[in-house]
């Protein structure tokens, strides 16, 4: 890799902001999902990393993440042989708009960039390459484009997108953005077959995407500029000004660009992609046995049925349990019911007021 | 307390033999449940002892118990400030007729022997204690009196004894021993009035009980009789001989000697009892809230209902849970259903083979 960006090669973004609570108690304030092998052996850092590894594709990534796991990040990065371009340390969370915005103007505007979640399974990382691979002249044209994931099931909890007329070759402009439907909307949607769902992978310029912040959110842009401007370089970490970034909105890029822009084009992937959003996603994807019980770690499972049994430096023994989610760490244990995962914020609401030391 | 015997005072035999792998994974094998705080603050012994400290009642015990558990068993009665008469370890277990054999070979003939499973708990203890002074004249005149417990419900996991004439006020003969009933039985021991459950705790002389293991166990009590004549004494420690004593046979002492010998009877007593078998007759004494939930430890428990839920040394969020057992340590976590607890043993033969450390 030289100095000079390749046209033809895509600037990966990761985003490795999040501190989710929701796969507590593995995943903590200190090490959330992307962080952690939540499923299969490799972290999820590192299965995106891997993703955009090949050279031939790739540009080395930018890395957008909290400045608490700057360490970790540079450790995984490493362990993975992947050369960091930049690793953006956002001095607060502001949400996705503003992460992806600091990104932006760190790359020249010509560059194409490729936006990934830093914690979400792809099963069929091809699948995602060949969709890239079909977005890459849109974006170059200007477009902003969103992939969308085969919406397998009419899951209540993701945001979905609606396919309008064609625009070229597998890829269509995006006719509205749906975040959370209820039940009956998301049946319809999938029912219609004109509906994905929002996996927040998107494909654009630097220089379109920086258009369309100053078009639809222009303070969100403002402060990314400032903090930018004002940034402190260390080796590949890039720390943007604290009080500049601070001052900008918390908001996502589907509520500050995708639902407002023109030029928005959906290209509909069938990767096996899931965001890992909850015990429940994760038990969908698990390896499970013929009673329908995946087992993970130190665990044994006697006469149960449909449940997720995880045990982490601790082992659990079930027996005769059923459609149940337990997952045990060294100083924590969860039990609920599966189906019913979202509900694990309830307990980090409790352990917040009790014991945050646990969080 | 000097070197005679009081005619009048009782001598407490309490039997801590015990490796109870049935609350694993609370109690292990160098930890079992009776040197455990189970049910309440103390430890199982500990609420054990302070049952026979009355000094005007009872001479110093006699504590009959594994060799491995020796230590803990003298830090303990040291801590309740009780003085041990005699700590007799068993070279092997060989279930209560040997234990009982060599207790009532280290006491004087004449002596009355209170035998009390050092694990059980008794919720009423001076209703325990009004019964013991029922039956202290005809332990003296050489009856082997058995307590027989409440019988609340038909359990089907207990002994039953049942009533026959009565030859005292407050005391019956036993007519009958059933050792765990189907549940039809069960169900018409309860109802006729006529039975109690047998909670294996006495109270004869020693001389009596002696006979009786001539007449109906010989090679018990001469298995005894020769680790008691060989055995070697260290401070409080006795230590009979292993060899003598490995060659009894392993026997309890309900059908050794109970079930055959003529003067046997029964002084029913309503004391709260509960032999802490087993998970689910720890939530039956449990303290629970409005939900049936009884929580131990660090716990939060939102939405659940008639769950056992118990953190001891790491914590345990349970939401939206119903009929469970959940028992965490820091290194093992144990998940069943409530009212199926004797399926523990499955989970402990699994861990014989695969993880015996975790036993």
């Amino acid at each position: 890799m030289d100095v000079l960006e390749s046209a033809e090669r895509v600037v990966p973004v990761i985003l490795c902001g999040g501190s989710g609570t929701r796969l507590w108690p593995i995943s903590r304030e200190r090490q959330p999902k992307a962080l952690l092998a939540m499923a299969g052996a490799q972290t999820m850092l590192r299965q995106t990393l891997s993703r955009v590894a090949d050279q031939s594709r790739f540009e080395a990534p930018l890395i957008v993440a909290n400045e608490a796991h700057a360490g970790e990040i540079e450790r995984q990065a490493e362990a993975a042989g992947i050369a960091i371009r930049s690793l953006i340390l956002e001095p607060a969370g502001r949400n996705t708009a503003p992460a992806i915005a600091l990104a932006a103007l760190a790359a020249s505007p010509e560059a194409v960039l490729l936006v990934l979640p830093s914690d979400h399974l792809i099963a069929d990382p091809e699948a995602l390459m060949r969709a890239v691979d079909t977005a890459a002249p849109l974006a170059r044209d200007g477009w902003l484009v969103t992939f969308g994931m085969a919406a397998e099931r009419p899951e209540t909890g993701y945001g979905y997108i609606q396919r309008g007329e064609e625009i070229a070759p597998g890829a269509w402009r995006a006719s509205r953005f749906v975040e959370k439907p209820d039940s009956a909307a998301a049946e319809a949607f999938c029912r219609s077959g004109d509906y994905d769902w929002n996996g927040g992978i998107f494909l654009f310029s630097a220089g379109a995407l920086l258009e369309q912040l100053r078009q639809h959110a222009p303070d969100v842009l403002a402060a990314a500029r400032s903090a930018i401007e004002a940034a402190r370089a260390d080796g590949v970490r890039l720390q943007p000004d604290r009080a500049a970034f601070e001052s900008s909105p918390s908001v996502s890029i589907d509520y500050a660009v995708m639902e407002h822009a023109d030029r928005i084009a959906v290209v509909p992937v069938s990767a096996g992609w899931s965001d890992l959003g909850s015990w429940d996603a994760l038990y969908d994807v698990a390896e499970r046995d013929e009673s329908g019980v995946a087992t993970i770690g130190n665990v044994i499972a006697l006469d149960s049925r449909n449940s997720l049994i995880r045990g982490e430096g601790i082992f659990v023994a079930a027996i005769g349990i059923e459609d149940l989610v337990v997952v045990a760490t060294p100083d924590a244990v969860l039990v609920m019911p599966r189906g019913d995962s979202q509900k694990v914020k309830d307990a980090v609401e409790a352990l917040k007021r009790d014991r945050p030391e646990l969080l």
